[in-house]
This record gives C-alpha cells, sequence and structure tokens, in this order.
C-alpha cells in the first residue's frame, strides 16, 4: 500500500492520467497490446454513461439492434473513401474452425457497410423510412500509439446508424444527434464542448459532412468528444439501398452515423481530476456518496455502524449511489486518500461526537480541505445530499468552463497563433484552404478541431495566408 | 404483403421456427456463414433479459467489467481440457494493421484464460477475495450448423467469473448462480427448468463440474438453458492465480463461471409459440399490449384516436410497455395478424362503440378466439392490464410445465426408453458410465441432458446395462 506519489498534473500530466488510471482501478492493460481491461469501477462509470444516452437516443425514436462483428473483406473496399481510411487499421481473420477461409473477414472497425448491406435488403419503400437503429458494441482498429481509454485497439462504443427519404432529412438527423451529444456532454459530463464542423481532411472515411464536440483537456489539449456524419449518398450507393417513393420511383435512401466512445471516460478523467486524482461528476459517478466510519473503541464502533447504516439505508432508498466503506485494518485517513483517488464526489464522515450530536461531516471532493467540509444534520439527510452533489455538478462544469475561456485566444497574428496553441485553443478566421491547415499543422502540431456552428458573423482574414475567411475555427493540438 | 401460410408447429417445427423468426422481425441471417443480425424486435426482448438477470447478478454482489476480445494463441493452451474442446472453434486473427503478427490472436470462445490472466495479477491476499465479476459481450465459436439464435458463430451472453479462497465457497458460487437462472427462468421467461449436474463427456472443457438447466421446447427437445460450472483450481493452476492465505501461505484460488446467451431467445419461442407465431411472456416481451385502434369515417377516427392517446398516456405512466399501431392504410385485422405474429401479449382493440360505451376489448395472445376476449371498463384499464398480464405469464408457464409433465417419461425398459426420447424426456436410472451414455446416444440420438438436483432417493437399475444405479438422469434429444 506504500506507493509512489502521484505526479501532479502541472508536472507530467500524461503520467498522472496513466497513475491515475491504474490506481483507481479503472482500466488495466491487457496481455495484447493495444488494449484494454475495462475493471468494474471505469464499467460502471461507462455502464452510467450508456444509460444516460441510451434514454435519450430512445427518447428520439431510435432502436437497439447487433450487427455482427466479422464483416467480409470485400464490403470494406465498396465505398472508396472508407477502404482509403480503414485498410491499415484492419485486423484480418484468415482462419476459422481449422481451416482456412475462402475469404478474409475483418472484426468491424465500424458498421456502415455491414449495416448497409441490412438496410439494402430490409428498405423497399418510403412507408419503410426512416430507419433509426443503434448498436452498443466493441469494434478494432488497429493503433500503433494508444493510451488507455483514449486510443486502444478495441474500444467500446455505441454507433447510430439511421436511412432517410431526403437529405434534409439526413442532414437533421445528423444535427439532431449532435445537440442530443452536447445535452449529455453538458448535464451528465458537465464538460462544455464545442459543436463544430470537421475540415474535409478530417472529416469520416465516406462522410458529405462530419460534426464533431470538441472539448478543452486539463492540459489544454483538445479532445474530440464524439461525432455525428451526414453520409449523403455515398454508403447508399456503394450498397445500393434504395426506396420507391410515392410515386414509384426508385431513390436511393439518404443515411448518417453518429457515435461516441470510452475516450468520453478518459475526457472525464482529464477535465475533471485534480492533483489528489479523479474527480467524478456526480450524475455519472459510480458512487456519489462514500460513507466512512470513524471509531477507536469496539463501543465507538457499535454506536456509529448503527448510525452509519441507518444513513445509508435512507439514502440509499432515495436513489444516492452510495459506498459504505467497512474496511477493516485501513485507518480514516487511508480510505480518505483512497476515495479522494477514486474522485467520489461526496464523503461522509461520521464518527462517535457526530453520533451524538446528530449530525455528520460532508466534504466535497471538489473542495480540498476545511472549505470542502459542511456538519450537517442527519435529520435530513437526504436533501442536503442530493442539493451538494448538485452544486457539486454545477462547479464541475463552471469550472472546466472557466478553464477553457482562460485558455482560448483568439490571436491577432500567427506568432500568437503559435504561442496560443502551446497551451489551448486558438479560435480564429481560417481559409477553408487544406494547403495552410497542413502547413499549421506541420509547423504548429496543431489541428483544425473544427468549425464552430456558433460563428461570430462577418469575415476576416485567414490566420495563416492573410487571404479572405468567412468562418473561424478552433484550432489545437489533439490526443 | 401476401406471405405463404406460416408451417404449423405440428407439421414442420424447424421450418416453422425460422419462418416465425424471420417474419416476427427477431433476427435475420448476416452475409457471413452462421453469423445473425438481431433486429430490433429481438434486441429489445433481449435488452429486457439482460436487465432482469442483471439487477439479480448485482443484488449477489457481481460487478460488471469488460475484458478484450482479442486472445493470445498461447492462452488457450494453458489449460489442457479448455484447449482440447475449444481448438476446432476458434477464429483466428493473423493479420493486424496491414502486417502479419508475430503471435497469432484468437477472437474469445470464452474468457476464461484471459480472465484468469488478470486475475493472477490483481489478486495477492485472502482480502482481495472472493472477486465476482461479469461481462456482457459476444463470444465466437466456428460452428458448423448453425440456426438463428439457437446456434451461431457469434453470439451474445453474459459470462461471470469469480475467484475464492476455497472450494467450499467456489461450490456455493456456482449453486448460487443455478438457483439464480433458475428464478430467472421460472419467474421472467415463464420456462419450467430442471437444474441439473452435466456428465464427465457433456461438461465444460476445464470444469470440475458443469450444473445446467435443461428446458422442454415445444417439440419435445431439449434445450441447455445455460450452465454454471465450477473450476476447481484448474484455471487458478494454469494461470498462477494464487493468494497470500491469513497465516501467510501461497494457495491456489478456486475459480467459477457461468453464462447464459441469446438461446435463451431462441427457448422462449420454441416454448410458447404457437401456429400463429410467438408468444412472449409478459415480463420480457418489448411491448406487453398493442392497441389497436378500430374505425370508418373520419369522425369516427377523431373519436377513437383521441381516447386511444389518454389511454396509452394512462397505461404508460404505470409502467405498461405499450406499442399504439397507428399504421395507415392497413385493416384491422392485418394489424391483429401482425402483432399475434410478433407475439404480443395482449391487445387492445378500441372502436367507436367502445369509445361511446366507456370500454376496451382485451385479447389474450395465449387464449386465441373469443376466448380470449373480454370487454373492460377503460376506468380502471391499468389495473385490468396489470393483473391480465400476470394471468398470462402464469399461465404461460403453467402450460409449459404440463406439457413438459405430460412428454416426460419414466421408463420400465429400454423399449420404453426409445419411445420416450422419440418426443420428449426420459427421467431413468442410469450407471454414470460413459460406455451406456455412448451406445444410448447412437443408438437413439438422445444425449444425457443432466442428473436432476432433486433426485427421488434409493437406488435402482442403469436403463441400459442393467448395473445398479445410484442417481436418476434425464435422458433427450437436444438442441
Amino acid at each position: 500500500m506504500a506507493e509512489q506519489k502521484l505526479p501532479t498534473r502541472s508536472e507530467d500530466f500524461s503520467e498522472w492520467y496513466n497513475q491515475v488510471v491504474l490506481r483507481a482501478e479503472m482500466a488495466d492493460y491487457a496481455p495484447v497490446r493495444g488494449c484494454m481491461i475495462v475493471r468494474p469501477y471505469g464499467w460502471a462509470l461507462w455502464e452510467n454513461i450508456t444509460a444516460a444516452l441510451d434514454s435519450r437516443f430512445k427518447a428520439t425514436g431510435h432502436l437497439n439492434a447487433a450487427f455482427p462483428l466479422l464483416i467480409p473483406r470485400s464490403f470494406i473496399e465498396k465505398e472508396k473513401s472508407h477502404v482509403a481510411g480503414f485498410s491499415p487499421e484492419l485486423a484480418v481473420v484468415t482462419h476459422g474452425g481449422g481451416e482456412k477461409l475462402e475469404e478474409p473477414l475483418v472484426i468491424r472497425p465500424t458498421s456502415e457497410t455491414i449495416i448497409g448491406h441490412a438496410y439494402a435488403k430490409w428498405i423497399q419503400s418510403y412507408r419503410d423510412l426512416p430507419v433509426l437503429i443503434n448498436q452498443w458494441n466493441s469494434v478494432v482498429r488497429w493503433e500503433l500509439r494508444t493510451k488507455l481509454f483514449l486510443r486502444t485497439l478495441e474500444f467500446f462504443w455505441q454507433e447510430g446508424h439511421t436511412a432517410h427519404a431526403t437529405a434534409e432529412e439526413a442532414e437533421t438527423e445528423t444535427r439532431q444527434m449532435v445537440d442530443v451529444y452536447t445535452d449529455f456532454a453538458v448535464r451528465e459530463a458537465a464538460i462544455p464542448v464545442i459543436p463544430g464542423r470537421k475540415s474535409e481532411a478530417e472529416k469520416f472515411a465516406g462522410a458529405e459532412i462530419t460534426y464533431s464536440l470538441e472539448a478543452m483537456m486539463g492540459d489544454g489539449k483538445a479532445l474530440q468528444f464524439c461525432t455525428s456524419h451526414n453520409l449523403g449518398q455515398n454508403f447508399a450507393k456503394a450498397f445500393e439501398i434504395r426506396y420507391l417513393d410515392k410515386t414509384g420511383v426508385l431513390q436511393h435512401c439518404w443515411t448518417t452515423s453518429w457515435g461516441l466512445s470510452t475516450r468520453v471516460v478518459g475526457a472525464i478523467i482529464m477535465v475533471h481530476g485534480d492533483d489528489q486524482g479523479l474527480i467524478l461528476p456526480p450524475r455519472l459517478a459510480a458512487f456519489q456518496l462514500v460513507i466512512v466510519p470513524i471509531y477507536k473503541t469496539d463501543e465507538e464502533k457499535t454506536g456509529v455502524m448503527e448510525c452509519a447504516h441507518k444513513l445509508h439505508k435512507e439514502l440509499v432508498r432515495a436513489g444516492i449511489r452510495v459506498k459504505m466503506d467497512e474496511r477493516e485494518g485501513a485507518s480514516p485517513g487511508f480510505k480518505f486518500n483512497d476515495w479522494e483517488m477514486r474522485g467520489v464526489p461526496l464523503r461522509l464522515e461520521l464518527g462517535p461526537k457526530d453520533v451524538a450530536k446528530g449530525s455528520v461531516v460532508l466534504a466535497r471532493r471538489d473542495r480540498p480541505g476545511k472549505e470542502g467540509k459542511t456538519f450537517v444534520p442527519q435529520q435530513g439527510i437526504t436533501s442536503a445530499v442530493t442539493q451538494m452533489l448538485e452544486e457539486i455538478q454545477k462547479s464541475l462544469f463552471d469550472w472546466a468552463l472557466a478553464f477553457r475561456k482562460a485558455n482560448t485566444v483568439e490571436p491577432a497574428d500567427y506568432g500568437e497563433f503559435k504561442q496560443a496553441v502551446e497551451k489551448g485553443f486558438a479560435f480564429t478566421w481560417w481559409c477553408g484552404n487544406n494547403t495552410c491547415e497542413n502547413s499549421i499543422k506541420e509547423e504548429t502540431k496543431a489541428t483544425m478541431r473544427c468549425i464552430p456552428l456558433e460563428q461570430p458573423g462577418g469575415s476576416g482574414k485567414c490566420i495563416y495566408c492573410g487571404q479572405p475567411a468567412q468562418e473561424k475555427a478552433i484550432f489545437a493540438r489533439a490526443y
């Protein structure tokens, strides 16, 4: 238990991240290079993420289904941008049941092709549209540089796939999902996000338009929180997804796809953590509150534990996710540190004096030390806890937004731009030209994250080439 | 929409099954041989199955996690029975990212090996025990003869994996999960099951003891509903899963694993269906009730739809899963047939006369024709529906149990035995010898399904060899 001190976020953010993920038992390295094991404490967070998203997907009319893991190699080759984008990343199954396969199969890197094949079979008429399906699964992409949660060979995600009768409906769906994800990011993950459009270079292999949400991590770098793609008729043409319209004419469908992955767990860690470890947003935390009973004698223990169990029961009944830490042989101080590392938003301390006074101590994880401690009467504990959890949720969001604002610069010139992307986001006019985008990337390692949907209006000069520019874009180094 | 008539269960049970699965849009064939697509209507049933099981797993102290899909080939070879059992069924990944891999990887056929590897790392001391983890995922086994839900190359399931300090605790866990599954089968799936022990020949590759639940399908054949394995120290020794006990001595752990798959969807279809299609048990059905509004004129439509929406809202608020069938251009008769095919347990018919009288017609799926129809006042509709759903749930179970009893024989001699397994289960004394088991299989196609935990006591003579036998066993042809 005598572990080395955690590196601070300012001295080594990357190593702080790795250590926190391992020590909080969120995930572990798998025996296969680049794969991860999501441990129960990390998976409980992911389960809460999936529940929050799944209810939003269902409320917007989507149904879940399951398409196979294995895709014929030839399917990937049917859409020409898609094959170019995904070929280098494929895991290929060449043998099955002891024999060499006639056609190699790939493990899905994403499912547009196999779902396109099914939709072509299922969709006949305009009456069958729209088709609104989502699936929760894992996909495999052969990444070279990996990091737990942020980039792994196999990752867990959801992928929505929809088919529509018109271009307008497909675009409306694509944008609706941007709104759904934004609502999730803000209200559940307490992460401020910038919804915007990707450049031609950065968009999904096979999409007409890719939208993404971009978030700023605790080191000022950007992370793509999720994406929503308008696929136009690209996959509909490659897979012959067609319908008879009301006038009896055969038309190609318009399709979309959209996804959010376990990267988001990494984002939550990097946005909200501090030098003591994780800070989990109450709405998603596996445990929202941990009870640490404090006693020395057996007599004290009896009184404290009786009271602790009573409070535990009351809080659980109110729907609060509570962990009771009854470990023997671990001191309260050890337990405090342990749960701080794991980022439980609220700690309830209960000693013999508290029992006598009919009160408890509530300690907020987001406000270390005395500042975050309050004496609260046991009477009415659930409403006090509920309110404090809401305050923590809000305060985490406010803090992250303030941090992003403090580290976002609207540079006056390329010199300022280069300084800005050293520590955060540059929000700047860009001509839209791939040449400028590439040069900026080479010279500063910053990529065009997105052209935010919210624009100031007017026009300006491209930060790189000085040519007229109609839109402002976010540039940053990114995960 | 003019489809051929469904074959009846008695004339061609297998083809009835295939047709129902496809027509009710439960699942479809995937482009890769032997793989399936679980369509939204089938997946909604599976989601209800997972929810019902997951809450039971959590209530018994288990946590969910996620282990990788890809396993080094060498892992499978570490436990000698395990490799013999699974080698012929492996899907092998030989290339990744465009290059040949140094060591081939297999797609998990089950996860004992990779989880064993992780447990060896995580478990140090008796304080770390027990470890109680479950995961929901899919696995791949290269089956030759496949059938939707019942046997597919990729299937969806949960696999629990636990590690304990003593043999007793491992056996207690293994048996506890038999009880958990039995409770699920009886109360949720309305399927009577026989918990019992597998023979040496039929047990899991690497287990000391395998327990299974056996259920009788609508054609009298057996289906293994799920399994629970006591793995003894076999995997603990192969993967060095060890702990320091209280006296400081290094000991091997005792492990278990247990699983239930999408086969259960097939079981629900085969146990409860009839010649009109599916009959889904109310507690698991995607929709428990479908509202079919009936009208001819626009004026009638206005009144009926207003009332239908009011009832819909009231039923949904009470937590009932309701589908409103508002399809234009489809007659009530067409809709009745369609939802009968899909097995919705209860239909609410609402016409202008019902609106005028303040009543509705409730039609039970499990009692076709007039017998199953009741006029019910709109006032208090939710309690009437709730009660009727409970009655249907109970009646499906009772019917299935009566069917199993009617088709289970305790044969007096081998002649009767051979007749019994033509149409159902034979419950008979067996000497426990593999030679008899094999001969019976060759001569009758019936396998030893399980030695039921509930035994009559006493002893008898083996149905095949006539030697003394201590236990009675279930023999049947099986899926």
